[in-house]
């Protein structure tokens, strides 16, 4: 869990609950500032009136050690008073906001009223918190994932939270993207001359990391960065570890794969890591994708997987394809 | 407890938590929608982006019976962790929200927000809540009631709750009150044919029934009305229940006792109701201020002595002068 010396910056690619494990592994080995976090803003939406920005928050409660451990989402030592209330006004209970919880969201909620960016809030919060990495949003500009399913088009918490991802997925769309600016955090962490390492955190490709791909520049940053980009498969042996991804790929009719993920990041991505389950992959990919397959164990349930993994990726900067 | 057969409605004019007893004392009595009660909201302020009516909250806790009565304000069963979260995030804490009071104001903020009027969201969240009685603010404009302190001006919150109201104040001002439209429930319950009797509840004169006379209309509706009108002390042998009245008179140049509360009424109030400790008092003031003066039993400690000393009140619905 010590940190290590490692020869440059790094930057992140995650959504929420799956590739803030990741991105925590490489906050906890990296030095303060080493790391710079893009994260997906697809899920944002408001609620209650207030802004609530789920993978960021997701991050924010990770890296600075304020998550539930046990529930799994949310902050630990969380109480649910406000929800009570709520129910006592007739106000609808699909959403939890927990009351500790509620602190960034009315936080957040003020200060994009008063004018300031996504971007700056969310640096506000993060060292608030103590956290040594930078957590930029993928954009300061609205964009909505939207959920086309069988049973119409859905807003994402609508279908991810509300339905549970039972709808049959049709198709998604980022509604917004292509007139959202790249966050200037996030083009800046890219341009960064010492930028050593991108890293594709092992969240859902379709639902987390499209649409941060999805902004205009993005890929286009990626493909100008001298670093080696590297994605870590959310899928172990043809099922997600958390989350619909592997339902999602079926619906979609994609063969719930790591080598299905590692094919649909083709042309961006140098390496892809999966998990020692599916090693026997790698002789396939390697000549119809140009992507290097590295195995590696990949599951992380302690913090010490965590770090263990992230020193693995970390230890991929210095290779390419 | 029982409910009493009352010949008509009434109109209250009330503050926070002293005016709030005697409005819960006579919402048990009379029948639902016989009682309309017109809140201050000069107190009424932003807090972390949230709107928040500090009277019409209280109104809305006692008489839902939700209000915590061993602290004295906010909700019972309350709970703490958004605070401890603000402060994690470096936001003042001088002013306690509580988990469960903040589902009022973040509804309340939102339907601001989408244009409906603090008349309206009232009305809501006083259905919600199971309230008989009819709970209107002054006003659906912003007026701001003002410190003027030997330290300068402060925002009515700040005096009382931050500073609690050590500074020796000079002055007010009802900031925004010669603009305030009078709320058209407030309108239409004072010109009431059915009005009965009008009850100016033991609130501050000064900070919390005072802006509601500054109201343009409260007064000429008032006295339009032919309903006899009745103040109920706040100063009890020279001593205020609670809060800062007998202090503020002081700074002020008055004399902390029922009489200078009585003569503050004259022109606009028909009898007073005094504790049976001030009765003495009650001589000199007929004759002077054309004030008739009533002892009652007005310390109000338990559920029964707000509903006695209601009865009292309302059986002075059919006397003048």
């Amino acid at each position: 869990m010590s940190a290590i010396s490692f020869p440059g910056k790094v930057v992140a690619l995650s959504g929420g609950i799956g590739g803030a494990k990741l991105a925590l592994g490489l906050d906890r080995v990296l030095a303060p500032g080493q790391l710079t976090v893009i994260a997906n803003t697809g899920d944002d939406f408001r609620h209650f009136g207030l802004h609530i920005s789920p993978d960021i928050d997701t991050l924010l409660y990770t890296l600075s050690g304020l998550d539930d451990p046990v529930r799994g989402w949310g902050r630990r030592d969380e109480t649910w008073t406000f929800m009570r209330a709520m129910g006592e006004l007739g106000r609808e209970s699909w959403f939890q906001l927990g009351d500790g919880d509620l602190a960034i969201h009315v936080e957040r909620t003020r200060r994009l009223a008063a004018g300031e960016t996504l971007s700056g809030i969310t640096d506000f919060l993060s060292r608030q918190l103590g956290i040594g990495s930078v957590i930029v949003p993928m954009s300061d500009d609205p964009v909505a994932t939207q959920v086309d399913t069988e049973e119409g088009r859905l807003d994402f918490q609508q279908y991810f939270v509300r339905r549970r991802c039972e709808p049959r997925i049709v198709g998604l769309d980022f509604a917004g993207a292509d007139e959202a600016r790249l966050a200037s955090g996030a083009a800046a962490a890219l341009a960064d001359p010492d930028l050593a390492l991108i890293v594709i955190c092992p969240s859902n490709p379709y639902l987390s990391v499209d649409p941060i791909l999805a902004v205009p520049g993005l890929r286009a940053g990626l493909r100008a960065a001298r670093a080696p980009v590297v994605a870590v498969s959310p899928i172990i042996a043809g099922q997600a570890v958390k989350g619909p991804t592997a339902k999602m790929m079926m619906e979609l009719g994609l063969v719930p794969s790591a080598a299905t993920v590692a094919r649909h990041y083709a042309g961006l991505i140098d390496m892809f890591v999966v998990d020692e389950a599916d090693a026997g992959m790698d002789a396939d990919m390697d000549a119809g994708a140009g992507v290097r397959m590295v195995a590696a164990p990949t599951l992380m349930r302690t913090l010490d997987d965590r770090t263990r993994l992230a020193r693995i990726v970390l230890g991929l900067a210095g290779e390419r394809a």
